[in-house]
């Protein structure tokens, strides 16, 4: 799709920043926003009026195509900042290109990698005081994209509303994460969205995992909607399995996302010489061997926690607890992940895309 | 859910209407409101500020959660108009009870009854010129659920915004109806969320729509996802096929919208003594029927298009195209429905409900 190219991106400064009112100490995931955001408008045909301008609430139509029938998608990536303050992101042009491939499975025009890159660019040098230095810290970025033509018919829309929110970041889990295989919900179909990040595909999780919740775990490990008998991926992250030195995870297929951050752990196992196996793997498979102690870890891998390592997990009721592990293949990962990351190592795969 | 009391409705009235710049003769579905609009805020535990306002755009945060993850529910129902001003809805209290099963399904919290319909009377009665009398002409009424809490993390909202739009229509279908039945795109998953109506749902189905569409094809007829074997249900409506004088349609289960429409012309049917059998239907069992010239029609049943015949289907590259029958089902349930719906006939089933 193309853009009206004379256009250059409009910026709106804020007259004021909100920076000192926020405690960096305690952030709360996702609720903490930057003085700026970014916000481009798809209207007849084109994508055009790229503006960068201050966070605040936006006027549209309760008409509008997105509150009725989801048409909408988003990306989530990460922006750090090094101890001498230059700032990166990590495999951006995988985000880009996941956010389009989930556009078109959705109906939504592409988004033009150049006028993407200009964005955030910008954006992250007009709010990069708000991205803190130090491990664990980091300013989540979540483009987004919405159909805005007014209309209660269910049809493509045909204008959007693409943008892109800032917000500050600690460590997003704390504690253990205790997780339900799902034998009777599931998150996708074949043939269906579950590959994309369509934003229907998340709060339709929300139901089964308060099931969990009021149970005392933390999330779902989905199975294939078929047969429940295959393990998939959890609500926002890839799931591995670490069976005796073996490093296990599905393949990706139309029902799972294909995590950035999935495809770097295995990139990292596979340098480091770890077995690595990207295969089916059945909630049989993995309830024999917790039974047998071959089953050593499981850890879940996205962007927004890195690595979750699993402590438990329960099927037919059951619960199946995981031994400690010290030094993990989660903890090892989850080092060399953040030090490519962060600039505090070298970079051999080249993901890291300086900014600043 | 509970809503405080010892609120009222408050109305703030349109100072003038727009109701003298629409050309009701020529009005897109779904794509003129009128001059108000009903909203009421849950917040902090409860259903707050029911409010009837003109019609316009809303102030939201672009961090709200309907625009990331989807959690988001609607409605569509009717009010008619018949020769001497009355207004009736069409069995509305099962809109109601529909909304909040999609709403428990979603983790979204149900709307209580006596609001929903307080509302509704209030409204109707501001803005009753728009429904104009006639068979066929309706005033379309969509209330839908929003997830307005800020946070861009996935987990439920804490703050939810429900509203109520209104359009005027005229018939929903023009024209033949070709439809593609699906072979490699779903619809819904076992234990998804296909029988809510969830936001989400529609704009997945989008993409397959279009190539249908590019096809010469107006819709997808779904099939389960695992096989792609039993026939389930349209985008907006559910399906109807006659084989010599037999009446089947599918049950309804998780994957599947119970539709209101449905419901009525299986009872319309049994009193008229068709017999009708709700049970599963397999594609081959259709392709079969079209070939040796059992089947007589296939049509669409929903509130929007009432009924809609369909003249020919794809499967497998293969067109099959239905013998033009005169009188058909189609045409003799929905005189049957729209006659009761305008008041033009008594309503043995009861389902007229008057609201002015
Ligand atoms: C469903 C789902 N699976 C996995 C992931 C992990 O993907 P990534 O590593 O690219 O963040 C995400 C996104 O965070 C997701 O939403
Ligand atoms: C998926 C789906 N199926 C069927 C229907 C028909 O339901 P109803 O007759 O209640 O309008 C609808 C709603 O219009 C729908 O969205």
């Amino acid at each position: 799709m193309s853009l009206i190219t004379s256009q250059k991106i409009h910026i709106n400064k804020a007259s004021s920043s909100r920076i000192n009112d926020v405690d960096f100490n305690n952030l709360t995931f996702g609720s903490v926003f930057t003085d700026h955001m970014f916000e481009c408008d798809f209207i007849d045909g084109n994508w055009q009026n790229p503006t960068i301008k201050p966070y605040g609430p936006i006027s549209i139509s309760p008409a509008a195509k997105v509150f009725h029938y989801g048409q909408a998608v988003f990306e989530g990536m990460k922006a750090y900042k090094d101890d001498h303050g230059k700032v990166f992101l990590f495999r951006p042009k995988e985000n880009l290109k996941r956010i389009n491939k989930s556009s078109v499975r959705m109906a939504i025009p592409e988004f033009p990698k150049d006028v993407f890159f200009e964005a955030m660019h910008k954006i992250l040098e007009l709010d990069k005081d708000w991205i803190k230095s130090g491990l664990g810290n980091s300013l989540y970025i979540r483009p987004f994209v919405m159909a805005t033509q007014v209309g209660v018919s269910a049809s493509p829309s045909n204008a959007y509303k693409f943008m892109i929110l800032l917000s500050p970041a600690q460590a997003y889990y704390t504690g253990e994460v205790r997780v339900v295989i799902a034998q009777q919900y599931s998150r996708a179909a074949d043939g269906g969205v579950g590959f994309a990040k369509a934003a229907g595909n998340y709060g339709a999780q929300f139901y089964p995992t308060n099931l969990a919740r009021e149970k005392g775990f933390q999330q779902v490990i989905w199975t294939d909607s078929n047969e429940h008998k295959y393990l998939e991926e959890a609500g926002t992250m890839n799931v591995f399995f670490r069976i005796n030195n073996t490093l296990i995870t599905a393949p990706t297929n139309d029902r799972i996302l294909d995590g950035i951050t999935r495809k770097s752990v295995i990139a990292i196992a596979e340098k480091n010489n770890i077995t690595t196996e990207v295969r089916k793997i059945t909630v049989s498979e993995l309830v024999n061997a917790a039974k047998d102690g071959s089953l050593k870890e499981i850890f879940g891998a996205g962007t927004a926690a890195v690595i979750s390592p699993v402590s438990a997990f329960s099927y037919e009721e059951t619960l199946y607890e995981l031994p400690k592990q010290e030094p993990s293949f989660a903890s090892e990962f989850k080092k060399e992940l953040m030090e490519i990351q962060h600039n505090l190592t070298e970079d051999p795969f080249n993901w890291r895309y300086k900014v600043l």
